[in-house]
């Protein structure tokens, strides 16, 4: 019995993993629908009550549920929704530590131009992730423009450890 | 014993789940790959027997395993192909319920153009899908190219809601 | 006592299963983060030692993990990296054998440019993986260009199968 018992211990921890893995890739790809839809609660809902979302493109950073879910009205996000706009992930990279995440990956905005879209930005981004009792929400993302500074590189370099045994 | 049966039960069960989800995954990479190597076959056998495609690209949607496999022979998916195309999904999020699932997620075709590439179209996606007595299939994918007017954003807003405990 | 020793058996084997498409996924996300952070060493790690990265790109393989690592110094890389650049692949669509796997999915970089970007290069892929001691590795990665020609459409074709039961 102690055998079973040990395996089932086992199998409980290595799933509890790939449902918290499971658990931010869903978190995250429902920022791109949410501020592409204007959904503003949906938005801030992705956070913690006092998340942060501090973006190269912003000139302070976004402070609170309220603060990020108000993103969604401002000037320069409603002027991209009126011409047709995607927030668009890269699947992340992910490494958990108990109760804590970080994710990193690309971001995309597509714009309509024309007949046919334009790639307007592209960045870095770097997600600290905190396990709630309502399930993994955002505690920092901090996201940088792809340019020839470095400050984006540097946000790359350390979320992506060397690769090890798995 | 009773209670290693009901910790079995609930792994089998929370493991379902994952797998589920990869499953669905597994099905939506094959799409571009199937498309942009011109597979008709392929492309045909992601949906169900009576799967259909509504596309805001063509005129009527493609009804039918076979209608969308014929799809790839069409002339505006020819003249891609001939360009050199690219069909590719973002990371989807992903609502199941039992033996039915919704997929929204985006999708992007990029054409050769000179010597690098235009980002023809972007849209947003709802894929509705179906456990079938053969896996995962599309019963209906619905995209919307996104533009200044609201469709995209009404279905990007109805596949994902806010989050929730997990 | 059987029973549950077979159930058991059973989990372990799927949840074997989905952990090694997550670590492939793991492995494969950190691709672009450690070239475009210029990362030789976590590059090169990527790799088997005698791994090898064929590319479209390039006139001759990158051979072992040295040889690879070795890309990020190039001076195309380089270029790009001073212009700004993110390399970003697509979710993979994956096929595990036991301890080898193949991993097919697109590629993107994407350029800095004016005050927005350029996609320079778009690509498909077949990334040839291998369990190893470490965990899971790549062997072998192709990628070719999107182009009127139609090489990269026979790798496309022939990383995706017909779906099947799942």
């Amino acid at each position: 019995m102690t055998n079973m018992e040990t395996r089932m211990a086992a199998l409980e921890q290595r799933l509890q993993q790939l449902e918290d893995q499971n658990a931010i890739y869903q978190l995250l790809t429902s920022y791109g629908p949410s501020v592409d839809s204007c959904s503003a609660a949906k938005t801030g809902a992705l956070w913690t009550e006092d998340g942060v979302y501090d973006s190269s493109l912003a000139a302070t950073p976004f402070v609170g549920r309220d603060g990020v879910a108000d993103l969604v009205n401002q000037e320069s996000h409603q002027g991209y929704v009126k011409q047709g706009c995607a927030h668009v992930i890269s699947l992340p990279h992910i490494v958990i530590s108990g109760d804590s995440a970080v994710a990193t990956c690309y971001s995309r905005v597509y714009l309509r131009e024309g007949d046919h879209y334009r790639v307007e930005r592209v960045s870095a981004n770097r997600w600290e992730l905190e396990r709630t009792g309502q399930g993994w929400r955002v505690k920092l993302r901090t996201n940088r423009l792809v340019m020839p500074a470095d400050e984006h590189r540097a946000l790359l370099g350390r979320g992506v450890p060397e690769p090890h045994a798995n």
